[in-house]
C-alpha cells in the first residue's frame, strides 16, 4: 500500500478510514464535538429560527490563486448562512476522494478548511469520507452543510421602488482567477480569488437590519444572476449603473481579452445588499470602514416597472437588459 | 442541447439550473421551506440539544435490488440521526452529477428521495446541484446532511459488563444485494437491500431510553466494525454468539460462495443497540412486534476483559477475535 496516496481502503469505513480521520481531520478540525461524534455530532441551542444550507464544491483547479477547494468550501457555506441573516455556527464536511489522491494535498486542504473555519468563527463538527476508484471522480469534491442561528432583528422584507443595491466589493475576482489558473493564461497583474468569509461584514451591519431588505452572495452566475434573482423575488425591475460597479482594471481587461462578461463571473467574498434608501449611504459607509469593504458601492436601485428585468445603463446613457445566465459560462467555478 | 441529458449548463447557476431545480426538486420535495429558500432554508426550533450529521453516497450501481442511491441517501442520514437518539427533522441534498446523466434517472432518484423522506417524517429543505464534465464523476453522487432534535430521555451511558447487544434484524443484506447486482451474479433467491429508515424502530423504544446505553447503525464495515467501535468506545470487550446473529440462509450461502464474511457487509436498515441486561429482553420484544423487527436478536453481551476485543463464539464453542475491517471489503457500498 502506498502510504502517500488515498486508497479504496480509506473509504471502507474500517481501520484505514478511522486512521485517516484521526490523522487529518481530528488534528486540523480539533474540537470536542467532532471527536466525541459517533454517528452524529451534538450541539445545544436556544430556541429560535435556524438557517440550514448545503453546497458541494467541485472547483478546478483545487489549488488556485487566493485559495483552494477547502477554503472555498468553508466560505461558501458560511456566506450562504450569513446572507440569510444567520450567525454561522456549525459545519459538516463530506468528502468524495478519487483513489490515488495525494494525502499531502488532503492535509493541506483540511488545514485550509480549519484556518478558514477559525477565521469565520464556525466549527466543523461532523464529517464523512468516501473514496471512489481512479477515474470515477476528479481528485476531490467537498460538500459542506451549515447550521446558523438567525439574527432576530433581520427578516427579509418587501422590496420597494427606490431601494438601493449595494455591492460590498470588487466583482468577478474568483471567476477570473479560476480562468487564469485553469487555462494557464500568461498575463501580467495580480489575479486573486476574493474567496473569503463575509459574515463579519454582515455582523458589522447589525444596527441596520431594519433597513436591509435582502442579501445574496453572487457566486455562480455572478452579480448578473444574483440581481435577476432579486428582481424576480421582488417582482420589480432593477436599474444598475455600469460605471458604479466596482471592478479592478486588470480583471476588466483580462475578461475583455477573453470575451467574457465579468458580470456573470462568480464572486466568493462579496454580498449584494438591497437596502432602504433612507439608510443606504450609512450602510455603505459602515461597510467601507472594513478592510475588505473599502470598494463597496451603491450600484443601482429598484424601480417600479411592470416587469422583473434588470436594466444596466452605461456611461453614455445606453441601457440594455442584463439577463440571467443562459447556458454555461465557466464550468466548475466552485 | 439534448433535452434528456444533464449538461454543464445545468450546473451553471443560471436559468438551466433554476429550471432543473423547479422541474425536479421543487416538484418532488415540495415543501414551502425549500421553495422559499434563497441561500439558506429557515426552520424554527425550541431550545434543546440538536444532532447534526453528514454522509456522501457514491453507491454503485445507483439502482439496486431494494433501493437506489436516493433512498439510500435519505435512509443513511435519517438513521445516523436516529441512532444518535434524535428525531430527524430536516435534510439537505447536495448533488454532483456527471455531464450526460439521464434526466429521467435523476427524476426517479428525486422521487425516491421524496418518498423515503415522507416515510421517515423528514423534509428536504435545502439543496445544491453541481455538474462536472463527462468522465469527471461516475453518474451521480449525493450528499445528505441532516438536523434532528435529541430525545431528552436519551443520553449515551457508561457501558457495563453484562449489558446486552441487540441487532434489530437480519444482517449483510445491503452489501450482498450490491455485490450481486454489481457483478451480475446469476444466483437463485431473493437478494434485496435492507435499506430503510429505522427512526420508527427507535421511536418505539421511547419508554426504554433509560436502559439504552448506545446505538449504532452498522453500515460500511458491517456489524463487525460497529461492534469494534462500540468495544473501543466502551473500553470493554464484547462477546458475540455466532448462532444468534440473524442472517438469511441465502445471504449466508452467497457470501460463502464468494468467500466474503457477511459480518463485514453493510446493513442499511438495522441498528445495533447496547442495552442494560435488566430490560434487554423487553426491548427485544418491543422491537419484534414491529414489521421490520421480527428477526431482532440479542447477539451477545459486554464483558469485563482487560482489552477492547470483540470475541465471536461459534456453535461448537470455538472463539476467535472479530477484528475491525482492515483494507477494503467492497468499495462503494453506500
Amino acid at each position: 500500500m502506498n502510504e502517500d496516496k488515498i486508497t479504496l481502503a480509506h473509504g471502507s469505513g474500517g481501520i484505514s478510514t478511522r486512521n485517516l480521520i484521526k490523522d487529518i481531520f481530528y488534528r486540523h478540525f480539533n474540537n470536542q464535538k467532532l471527536i466525541d461524534g459517533l454517528d452524529s455530532a451534538v450541539f445545544e441551542a436556544q430556541s429560535g429560527r435556524f438557517a440550514f444550507t448545503t453546497d458541494s464544491f467541485v472547483v478546478k483547479p483545487i489549488f488556485f490563486s487566493g485559495g483552494d477547494i477547502g477554503k472555498l468550501a468553508v466560505c461558501g457555506t458560511v456566506n450562504d448562512l450569513a446572507v440569510a441573516g444567520a450567525k454561522p455556527l456549525y459545519l459538516s464536511c463530506g468528502l468524495i476522494i478519487e483513489e490515488g489522491f495525494p494525502i499531502g494535498a488532503l492535509d493541506r486542504i483540511a488545514e485550509s478548511m480549519a484556518r478558514t473555519a477559525d477565521a469565520s468563527g464556525v466549527k466543523i463538527i461532523t464529517g464523512d469520507t468516501k473514496v471512489v476508484e481512479k477515474g470515477c471522480a476528479d481528485g476531490i469534491f467537498i460538500n459542506t452543510s451549515g447550521v446558523g442561528i438567525l439574527d432576530k432583528s433581520y427578516v427579509t422584507k418587501k422590496i420597494m421602488p427606490g431601494d438601493d443595491i449595494i455591492v460590498t466589493g470588487t466583482i468577478a475576482e474568483h471567476g477570473t482567477a479560476i480562468s487564469r489558473d485553469r487555462y494557464g493564461l500568461k498575463v501580467d497583474g495580480s489575479f486573486m480569488s476574493d474567496c473569503a468569509p463575509i459574515n463579519h461584514i454582515i455582523k458589522a451591519l447589525h444596527g441596520y437590519m431594519e433597513s436591509i431588505k435582502l442579501m445574496k452572495d453572487p457566486t455562480r452566475g455572478g452579480i448578473a444572476t444574483a440581481l435577476n434573482e432579486i428582481a424576480e423575488h421582488a417582482g420589480k425591475s432593477i436599474h444598475i449603473f455600469e460605471e458604479n460597479i466596482p471592478i479592478r482594471k486588470e480583471v476588466q481587461a483580462l475578461n475583455e481579452l477573453l470575451g467574457i462578461d465579468p458580470l456573470y463571473l462568480a464572486c466568493e467574498g462579496r454580498a449584494v445588499i438591497v437596502a432602504d434608501k433612507a439608510e443606504s449611504t450609512e450602510i455603505l459607509a459602515r461597510i467601507r470602514v472594513l478592510d475588505d469593504g473599502k470598494e463597496a458601492q451603491i450600484i443601482g436601485c429598484v424601480e417600479d416597472a411592470e416587469n422583473t428585468n434588470v436594466y444596466i445603463e452605461n456611461f453614455f446613457g445606453g441601457k440594455r437588459i442584463l439577463a440571467s445566465l443562459e447556458g454555461n459560462m465557466l464550468p466548475r467555478i466552485c
